[in-house]
């Protein structure tokens, strides 16, 4: 089934391909191929995991379309979230193709391709709702869907085998605070039309019911200003929410209060979305930090990133006193005004903490809601429109698999929905789909400026290293080998307080000392030997003396 | 305030010195110091932070018992959690007194002297429910409790000011599954006679209403056996909860299945309370791991630890495939019996995520009670003992503050409410209360066989080794210094990948090597300035090429 209609054969089949995003939250990258064109949706990064030490972030393995650079027409992307849009900077670098998207996702891309240099050699277009782009043999058209992020956008994609829908990330919200709802009859006319396959968003899909609308985060906002009307108030949210600040800012100006931003992904977010008239903000109420001493307290409201307990970001700098223009005081009311992403649980907790033992009031529940829909608006979704297929997207396996079970709820048979994984080709048209193949997939670490040069073995080795640390033997040999003629000499980082071991690090030198003598005695020169046995020496008197095993690092010169 | 009664006088007060437990979950230890007399309620371990790399576990300083190791009478143990009693093998090592606990507590606790080799050397006393140990100018009284572990008790510290009640972990569960319900007619009887503190678990004081019944879960066991009569059925659940175990006991034999027990831990605890009659095992129930195989798969049951994805349990493994002896077969149950500690929160979604990708059927949410008292339980003891002081222990600033909270809705004056921190010497008796000062508390990093040998210095290396690892320079001088006999050679562990990464460390190498010469030719060969200067060099280099700033180590040798 695997074979190729490189002739334009009508026969062809629309090739679904994630090259990441199905394991993890994050790297979101779908390639979708027919004939002679590829188009890419969404270009995402992810953070790196605990066990990534070291690494800045992880962007997708683009492997297979460099090896395919002359069909790829593009990238189209949903919104302008790091995990979709993040990896963009890396993989234009190594395959320039345009970008396409809405008004405020491209505008928040450009900021990120003015920061690498790369806005001149980039094209770009920005897409309507509504709007049709054609590339190559595919048709894609933007609709318009909800999200916690303006702007956000699901994709049909028309290729000669079928519509296939991407949801990108969405919610269901009837009343939104900016733009429109969710473009649900253009689903329903799409679905009447006939759909091939679905990918549709997983991240909520264990949650039961409906997410509520974002605006329902602006009463409470209200309410709690009117509720601590005597104190100053400080709001952490995602920078890229515009319509949580566009709200706090709403509730700000009713209640008479200026406006400090503070973290500088917020400060550019927030000017992007004004410019392009997403985010409202009356005159006179947004003042520069440095004005704040001139109104009282009460008259005052600072947004600020932080709200997943980012150790450098503003409210955790804040919070431990390392921040150069704002302390908290006591009877400050903080509000995290957000929810914990998976993994920063401890580190929010931490910083409420802090936050509390200076005296503030933390609010930390029930001043958000998700970006992302919940079972019953992803069952709306399918019902509208109804596709062959479906292909859960966007989540871990479990949120995938509790999507799977929905759709299996709402009749789709059971091999009709595809599990896959990033790297399986699925090839389709109305007659069939099934998995036919892989490509290269993987995460690519990225190290300051290094883009893939951190791979399995430095990140064993810096595990080993912060496990234990490291211990280096240097000696210095003479010519022929069998004379030391300097060392050797312990050294040693991570390992012990070497002010309070001498005993330990001398015993040991001693022991390798030994070891060493009894070699060159014995003509054993060869170095491999020779490291071998200091390793094995000193590794054994290691673990008998300490239960460690730090690395060791035998290292020979010859003078 | 703060003057000393050291010749008992009537007017000695009670100091209340925790040494321990109020900065974060675990390290629970509190001493209670009357004139010549010093107990120490419980002797906790925490587990190391995720900045604590390559520690094993953390253990309360006890600078201030040593330094008055006369007074000090004993140890009187609220419950068997390692929270509470995981210190004391390496504390005794150091402090030899005698130790004072429940029935399964003091069984639990003769496991971990015998790992360390004190059973011998250590007094101990099994106290029972309701009895009083003397104990210096002191006189404690166990009174039985809930929690999530049988023969929990709660103290009643009687001194010559006055008796406090230091709750322990608690609920107040009507209907254990074993042993009878908290004595909350003693907490009433002590309230009557008048309590000057009462010290108490916060852990759950942010939660609404009263933690449900150990009993609950029970019959949530019976329904999902029920529900899943047709598969093998895995439960995973923490170690030391008797109880729970006990209910997957009665539920598997109640359906014809036979019980495995697998991971280390609770196969120890399990044979420790089976031994005292804390679970009762029907005979023919318990089967050996190798039996497995002679049973149908629905005919058994699997209790295993890993519930908090802990990466080296029994459950782990099996979902990694690496467990020697069972392998997740599609279609079975997996039933998580607990919620994840903060900070496991990632680990155990990874392990979930694991089992259905094997085609396990895992369910995670409501097979689980917590064994800490929410808002009303902590008001019920609140309203019984009605102390002239609180003292919110157990739990994070958060947590403490909640408590706090609580105890003046109930009344309790806010200065009669301590916020104190580890190492405060909280001052009381009938006329008052105050922190009249404060003595040595800390973290002692327990690394291997290592007990404080790891500190700061060490931690912050493993740290920086961690993040961008290691660049060592070695060189060989001549005596006299100003001729470089061999070198600099460099060696990078945990950077770059060095195979691919040569034209770096060359370029790196030559750099190094002409500024040493340059050095050398000034004759500026005060080894000191030579590593600096090479440290210099060498960390502008590589931070303009990669943006990484890893430890440079310069060696010199002298031949």
């Amino acid at each position: 089934m695997s074979k190729k209609n490189e002739q334009g054969k009508s026969a062809s089949k629309l090739k679904v391909i994630p090259l990441g995003g199905l394991e993890q939250i994050g790297l979101n990258m779908t390639a979708f191929e027919y004939e002679d064109s590829i188009i890419v949706v969404d270009c995402g990064l992810s953070f790196p995991e605990d066990e990534m030490l070291g690494i800045d972030l992880v962007i997708p393995d683009i492997t297979y379309l460099k090896d395919h650079a002359d069909k790829v027409k593009g990238f189209v992307i949903t919104h302008g979230h790091e995990d979709h849009i993040g990896a963009l900077p890396y993989v234009l670098k190594e395959l320039n193709v345009p970008v396409y998207g809405t008004r405020l996702t491209m505008a928040i891309i450009e900021n990120k391709l003015k920061e690498h240099d790369l806005v001149e050699s980039t094209r770009r277009k920005v897409v309507s709702f509504g709007q049709h782009i054609r590339l190559g043999q595919f048709d894609v058209e933007f609709i318009r869907t909800n999200h916690s992020i303006v702007d956000a956008a699901a994709l049909a994609i028309y290729s000669p085998a079928g519509i296939v829908i991407h949801t990108g990330d969405f919610k269901v919200d009837y009343t939104p605070v900016f733009g429109d709802a969710i473009d649900l009859q253009r689903f329903a006319e799409l679905g009447r039309k006939g759909v091939l396959a679905l990918l549709c968003d997983s991240t909520n899909a264990e949650r039961l019911g409906f997410t509520a609308s974002e605006k329902t985060v602006g009463r409470t906002f209200d309410y709690l200003f009117t509720e601590h009307k005597d104190t100053r108030i400080i709001i952490a949210t995602f920078a890229s929410n515009v319509d949580r600040v566009q709200q706090i800012i709403n509730s700000a100006y009713k209640f008479g209060r200026k406006v400090v931003v503070e973290g500088r992904s917020m400060v550019n977010i927030i000017e992007t979305a004004a410019a392009l008239k997403c985010l409202h903000i009356p005159d006179n109420t947004l003042i520069d930090i440095e004005q704040l001493k001139n109104y009282p307290n009460d008259k005052t409201v600072i947004i600020t990133t932080g709200s997943q307990g980012e150790s450098m970001a503003a409210l955790s700098r804040m919070a431990s006193d390392n921040h150069k223009k704002i302390s908290i005081l006591p009877g400050d009311t903080v509000i995290f005004s957000s929810h914990p992403i998976p993994g920063n649980e401890k580190a929010v907790t931490n910083v409420i903490n802090e936050l509390q033992m200076k005296g503030a009031d933390v609010i930390f529940q029930d001043v958000h809601v998700s970006g992302h829909a919940c079972q019953e608006e992803i069952k709306l979704i399918y019902s509208l429109v109804k596709p062959k297929y479906a292909v859960p997207v966007h989540g871990e396996y479990k949120h995938r698999k509790a999507q799977a079970k929905i759709a299996e709820e709402l009749g789709i048979p059971k091999e009709r929905i595809f599990m896959i994984q990033s790297g399986d080709v699925l090839e389709m048209d109305g007659a069939g789909a099934e998995v036919t193949g892989r490509v290269p997939v993987g995460a690519i670490l990225v190290d300051g400026l290094g883009v893939g040069d951190v791979g399995n073995v430095v990140l064993r080795d810096r595990q080993h290293l912060a496990e234990d640390g490291i211990l280096i033997v240097v000696l210095a040999l003479e010519p022929h080998g069998n004379q030391l003629v300097s060392g050797p000499d312990i050294v040693s980082r991570g390992f012990v307080y070497v002010k309070e071991s001498d005993e330990l690090l001398d015993e040991a030198r001693l022991l390798v000392n030994d070891a060493i003598q009894t070699c060159l005695d014995r003509r054993q020169t060869d170095w491999g030997k020779l490291k071998a046995t200091i390793k094995d020496v000193l590794s054994e008197f290691v673990w008998k003396k300490t239960k460690r095993r730090p690395m060791i690092l035998p290292i020979i010169m010859e003078v």
